[in-house]
């Protein structure tokens, strides 16, 4: 089992912010566009174990990176409610 | 649903070669190692739906990248065949 530690954080951080980044719409398909369209800026982290995500989280995602990666879920967010790809707007 | 098209295309590379790389072990503890390792180096290609990974790997993987893959999976699988963290050898 491989998983990018990112993955996990950033979707978090979308949940957490979902309903301040001001998006036309909250579906799943929009909200996995934002998700991977992030993800495709950010550089991977993969870890091995499930317990070592947290330790990422903890420890090499600092106030500034969570920032840093806030905006970068927040320009992402647009350029998907500007365009997006799911019927229901 | 989102999904890195990278992770599959390496995973396949390493399934392909993992017997041409000159292992020390094989188990799945060190090929988690070395996948992760290589997903690290590799810039992200997310995708949001499973059709789209055939037509990544058709489409973006060119000749070229599936060689400079295969020279980094070679340099990962030698970092962790001087390094193993599993308890086999």
């Amino acid at each position: 089992m491989v998983i990018n530690a990112m993955e996990r954080i950033i979707k978090d951080l979308l949940d957490e912010y979902k309903n301040r980044l001001y998006l036309h719409c909250t579906c799943d398909e929009c909200l996995d566009d934002i998700l991977a369209l992030t993800l495709n800026k950010t550089l991977p982290r993969y870890v091995t174990k499930e317990e070592n995500i947290t330790y990422i989280k903890a420890n090499f995602v600092d106030k500034q990176e969570l920032t840093s990666l806030l905006v970068k879920l927040a320009e992402c967010a647009k350029i998907v409610s500007n365009r997006p790809i799911c019927h229901n707007t």
